[in-house]
């Protein structure tokens, strides 16, 4: 049945993902991987994680009459100025943030961390926090790969972090219309965890699931690994209650549909902590998942593969279609087939190869629901796979993934520790111009990872379908250079670019944050970023929330 | 097949709905109900319109420089104060404006209507209008019946109406993604043709369908008849771009999913005019339906249907769900069953009367696809209707209902000659509390429509699904009061009070306007309708957009 949903993790460390009591050492396979086919030098850790006191912190701290009058709001327990929690809110998860943090520099580190226990609590901080011009930079899971959570303190000088993570219950389910409200800051396994004993589920699992916090799901757009089934999180979000610094707003929640007016929880979807802090969210939930069906199919290319998605996605009945979908294209189906280590991977390359798959794109569904449909629904959709040209496979390799989906990031730490750089970065893209953007975009993360041929590998594949375009994931690897932040400035500054010149979106669900910024005028205009901002002089009159995130 | 949906009518009667010359008379049957039942003094037309000469006009005039400004932007033809152009544009399609129209008051209408023949065009005249304090009126198919294309001054002197009309154009199509792009001011059927020369449909079909414009649907969150199917207007619509008097805007349409911050579209999806003028509208388009399946069930209660459709909605499998879903409560099937004056009907009483069904209510429901599909979805349906208490009763009423879609308007145009007053209003609520949302709104009606027992209908049918709840539709009809627009407001007033206190959506698809304009504060609070100031305070700070609609 795949990976345990509902098991909760602690807290992530502070150097880089989750809890490493967790995590598998890299295989033998992958080792063999790193040495013969791309030459690194990867069989040691050269650069492990300084030790937590020798971490440089900045020299802020909150006045002592902003501390007591914090510490008044929310009780002496909740506010920290320790090391650790300073240190592990000086950012989030991308590559740079984990090299900066293993590295010992957290000088960006907020002045103090505040835990307040309810929304009242949030509104009374905010309040305080504008009035005294102290920035706050809102915390959910703090799994943000864009910046999202980064302390800037931009012309402040005080700067807090607020960490809803004490904000962590469900609050009500409603059976018959099933919806359920919860808490913002609860995280992705206690969401299923109290939803399941309600014989429910949300069905939103991103790969930071174990970490996330269905606030930060809301304040980011973001998408979950079975998406294509559940809809992303701003399909699955019918309420929000969010504070400001000029009060509260309750927005949905109310009625299916509403032609109210414009539709304000659309605009706290994505806000990104720069317009308030959400602080309840209800949801859409589905009857709790106890069957699941399996199936991969390859392909003979990228291509051929994606319009096969694209057929599945327009012209199967949409009941049939999978929760999840996956394509990788042919550079990530041979990367994952040699990294398996699978005994097996030599018979099946040697079939596909008989069926003329000499460099096979393989695509992984899996079927999951509360009933005996699944199969059904696999054959149904088999049918439809072959006529666009798919061989089957067997289940093995979706069976596989569901298994490990929420191991990868530790996977980076290993590679991080051994002088080898692996970043991911995302977009979506209309079927008509899917393969042109995975072409572009593919093409300048090669042409800026490496200087000349140095060995290097540019996967990328589809794991969101929409009925006129798809979502496009591309991870990269690369022997870390010695200044692996340039490294990392020059391709993302070089995707991002090839995203705008290829009409796509600068991002599908890793949102805006501080990376994004600078093309977000490209993708709604310089009015667009202008109706932003009026929406923020009247919330945040003083400008206190995030800082220099989404608007720039 | 139903309704021809590509047939274009002439542009509405000034006086009444749409094409008169297309209006079928009153028939016996329903005479007979009006006399007989209602006791209504129906037989003759009471008060007919006046003569068009007869009607009297605002003495509002554009001073000469702006006249003649504004006709250096859209040439001389397209700027008109002739006394028709006038009358046509003083407002919308509701009751109480249908009433001021015949009576022969047009004091409100606008100065000049100015008709745009491009995007640029109106951006110049909302930048010139915006200079010299102009109020701009957008006015698409003018068939809002909550006051949304009132030309209200407010605060200004000179009021222009924006018709979109010359807008009419299909743009472009992207059969690969199933997008097509439209200007905004073409209308329902123009639209269906277009996409049929390309064997797609967009499948939005309100009943104001052959008058409608594209960007009042995108201006209003249009829900269409087939909507459960389809998707209302805001999950249809995929890009926007809108001009205000502080430049353009493009939004969306580049990837069928984005993070990148909230999403501008929603914000401009029902924004009725306020905020900008849309010009030009990318949707997702359908293949183009080949054939269709009907069917109708009786249930024992409004009650007893609800929870079926619920189960429908929530446990059917996605694709077998019908394109229409509708379920009359036990008032409006009586009086449909009356008003049909079909033989069959004492049959059908008989058969459902001998099942216990004595004060049935009636569900339709249509299957349309361009696949073989339809009848298979039908049968899947009808084992799971059947389970949760549904009695066949044939495929008759559903073919009548679609063969008659758009006729309804046409309806209440005789009615009003005659002295009937008949209105609608709408909301949408939640699976757990549709029933009591039902019963109050229906209560409210009664309570405020006549004076004590005096014969009145009041009718409600659920016309769209969702997983977390439904629409709530409701008809009343009473003899007209000697002052119908006191009738209607008081009736209005007790309608909304009566939404607002059951926690459902002051509208579910009919929008804001003038009329809903009071409630928009209970739905996203005081906050709420200052942050969609501060948007407006951004493109339109001069406020010469719609004025007092939506904001109030």
């Amino acid at each position: 049945m795949g990976a345990n949903i509902s098991e909760s993790i602690p807290h992530s460390v502070w150097w880089g993902w989750g809890d490493p009591a967790r995590a598998t050492p890299l295989s033998p396979e992958i080792l063999t991987l790193l040495r013969e086919r791309f030459h690194y030098n990867a069989d040691a850790i050269l650069s492990p994680p300084v030790a937590l006191e020798d971490v440089v912190l900045g020299e802020g701290a909150l006045d002592a009459e902003s501390e007591e009058l914090l510490r008044g709001i929310v009780g002496a327990p909740y506010i920290s100025a320790a090391r650790l929690d300073r240190v592990v809110h000086a950012g989030g998860k991308n590559t740079p943030d984990l090299l900066r943090r293993r590295g010992g520099d957290a000088r960006d580190a907020p002045d103090a961390v505040v835990y307040p226990g309810s929304a009242a609590e949030v509104l009374a901080v905010l309040a305080l926090c504008s009035e005294r011009r102290i920035a706050v930079v809102p915390f959910g899971g703090g799994t943000s790969v864009v910046g999202g959570v980064e302390p800037l303190r931009d012309r402040f000088t005080h700067l807090i972090t607020l960490d809803l993570s004490r904000l962590n219950r469900l609050l009500s389910v409603d059976p018959v219309s099933r919806t359920a409200t919860f808490e913002a800051g609860i995280r992705g396994p206690a969401i299923e965890a109290a939803l399941a004993a309600h014989n429910f589920t949300l069905g939103h699992l991103p790969q930071s699931h174990q970490e996330a916090s269905l606030g930060g799901y809301a304040a980011t757009r973001s998408a979950g690994q079975a998406s294509t089934g559940y809809g992303s999180s701003d399909e699955l979000i019918t309420g929000l209650r969010v504070q400001t610094p000029r009060g509260e707003l309750r927005l949905g929640g109310r009625a299916p549909a509403s032609a109210a007016g414009p539709d304000l929880r659309e605009l706290f979807l994505g806000s990104e902590g720069v317009l308030g802090v959400i602080t309840e969210v209800t949801v859409r939930i589905s009857p709790r998942v106890t069957a699941k069906s399996y199936g991969a199919w390859a392909f003979s290319s990228f291509e051929a593969g994606a319009e096969a998605l694209r057929r599945l996605a327009q012209d199967a009945p949409a009941g049939d279609i999978p929760e999840v979908c996956r394509l990788s294209d042919a550079e990530e189906t041979e990367l994952n087939l040699a990294m398996s280590g699978s005994s097996s991977v030599r018979t099946l390359r040697r079939y596909l190869a008989a069926r003329g798959l000499t460099h096979p794109a393989l695509a992984l569904f899996v079927w999951e629901g509360s009933d005996g449909r699944t199969r059904s629904r696999r054959r149904r959709i088999s049918r439809l796979l072959r006529r666009a040209g798919g061989v089957w496979v067997t289940a093995g390799p979706a069976q596989a993934w569901d298994r490990g989906r929420f191991g990868a990031p530790y996977l980076r730490d290993e590679l991080l520790g051994r002088g080898v750089f692996v970043e991911t970065l995302e977009t979506a893209a209309l079927w008509s111009n899917l393969a042109a953007t995975h072409a572009a975009v593919s093409g300048a993360i090669r042409a800026a990872l490496v200087e000349g041929d140095a060995p290097c590998a540019i996967q990328g594949h589809i794991s969101h379908l929409y009925p006129e375009g798809a979502s496009l994931y591309f991870t990269f690897i690369a022997a870390a250079e010695s200044d692996p932040f340039a490294q990392y400035a020059r391709v993302k500054a070089a995707a991002s670019e090839a995203i705008v010149a290829a009409g796509a979106t600068i991002s599908h669900h890793h949102a805006v944050g501080l990376e994004h910024a600078p093309y977000l005028e490209a993708e709604i205009g310089a009015l667009g970023v202008r109706a932003l901002a009026g929406v923020k002089a009247v919330l945040d009159p003083e400008g206190i929330l995030n800082p220099r995130k989404l608007l720039g």
